[in-house]
């Protein structure tokens, strides 16, 4: 029930078109994930968007796996459903196994943890941190 | 200014003295940081906390330098500045680079927007990440 | 599936209705949306949420759609599924329309990814900023 | 460096001094914290916010420390540094010990925890849970 | 639709059956809820949180109807719904009434209010609470 | 103390200047806020976000002044303290009057405590609402 419908690439004007072309030549699949459906009613931020997902998702420094975990674990941490079950599906796809996806959520859970008990505590920055 | 103040290694009791003689064995280092200190007037919660961190960031299935990323993108949608502060001095002893960091930055920016992008326009889960 | 149920008006006791009466009133409409009815079991707390709400939500320095466009801001950040439906309901009751809530989509959105790269890069305030 | 300045009470007018006034009152002390001089410049929500807060942390089925120590839980989830100052304070002086601070502080760490395993993993909700 | 599904009794290994049994033996249950199931998959994190959770929440300093209801102002405020629902039921039988929940709702609502007037408007921490 | 430390105007490369010098004159400034130099050391996110910034903050179906405000409220509910800074000069800039921010803070604040109240109770959406 996304808030403006959704619109599918046989009811896509050219520019949206272009943009699901690009996102499936991209990722190597035949098929659009509701989240772009859902942004096509705003050519603007459906290409910005897609523009900048492209960029930085791209292999570089870091390989397209540990970006799709990386991913995931804001997803998880900011309780996106949505954006979690895409990003599983993502990081599976880019070769995260099952132990990888344990890892992931243990080192996701405890970050979360600790990030409390620092701030609750009042912990101040050791200087060390700071050069 | 930590809530309880810092116990300092050399007014540790032999418990303290004990996880903070293993932290900086398993860390290869001689110095603890500040949130161990604070942790310290709590023997319970500082041996379980530094029990679990030590657990969970071992090497596995995911390598050390991974889990410091993952952490650090956790501590960055968060906002915790103690816990950024300490993870990216972790991160780059562990060999993060400029580069890398710079990857891990987009990745986590972007994952906090189209997390919002996803929920704020209430986009239903596609049924194929569903199973 | 609310906690504690949810009040009807036709199952509510005066002090209640008389919250209801004046949420119909105020908005101009015939009907009780979830929310209240979920709070209706706290009287107490329903009514000083719709006092400070009704007080909140007038027309003041900013008008109530600008009023009802912060809300949904704020809403999607949050990730409230609940307050992201009504508020989206009540900005579009006020005058929003397709073109304005693509752009508060992507204020909100943006607003999410620099709020993580200023902290995510430590970034120290700008002694201008400051005064 | 607040916003808009902060209003002792040597400067306020007579709407703000009577907030004050029952600020110091209610909680038996003889000076205003700068949350309270920071909304001054705004008596609506100066007095709005103080009603609702002394309403609402008043006794009743909790009592005054249990609500302090709900607050301080919620601060440190949020890490509002001022509110986590402010109501380690609050506690503090509501009767909360060092032993107990460490319990609160550890429930607040691993529920932050557990809340990312149960969303990351998409636990679905028990039906038992739903009635 | 957990992501790696859900694990039951009889169709776990003696590992797992160990941590079950626990569960089911230190809270005087005849059930596992999902969120255990969920994580069975990796014996690791399962035992780990199982065993910090039983500690965290055991009678201490604070009791175990306090810790569940610190608990569920974590959960709110982070709007896991699955938490809500698991320790909403948890502090029910563990004596939380419904007057109780009604004023921990409106503390933690509250709490998440002035959370953001304090940084919203850039409220300095006082010198009082630093000591 | 930024990570990687801030980039000035004078020890600026060419493609950085040239952000530079079209932010300055996009804005009708003379100087750099920090975020930016910060940035610098990443030219590919220094200048996709600047590009995604300038398109989303432009003048459309919300005035520069609306979209100000609502980055502000994002970043008041984050916590992010440069943000905040930086984001209550923009919107003074824009035009922002002291009542205005008053409102938008009242807003903030009341939006984030329903936000609560709702997941807290588990409110269903209304079916009205998903139409």
């Amino acid at each position: 029930m996304a808030t403006c419908g959704l619109i599918e690439y046989e009811n896509a004007g050219p520019e949206v078109r272009a943009v699901y072309d690009d996102i499936m030549a991209t990722r190597k699949t035949d098929w659009i994930n509701n989240f772009w459906k859902a942004l096509a009613h705003d050519i603007t931020t459906l290409r910005r968007t897609w523009e900048s997902v492209k960029q930085i998702m791209a292999p570089g420094a870091l390989d397209p796996l540990t970006k799709e975990m990386i991913y995931l674990a804001v997803s998880a941490t900011n309780q996106c459903a949505y954006c979690i079950a895409s990003h599983t599906a993502g990081a599976r796809k880019a070769g995260m196994t099952d132990a990888m996806l344990a890892e992931l959520m243990a080192v996701t859970g405890m970050a979360n943890e600790t990030n409390r008990l620092a701030s609750g505590y009042q912990v101040e920055i050791d200087e060390r941190f700071k050069t």
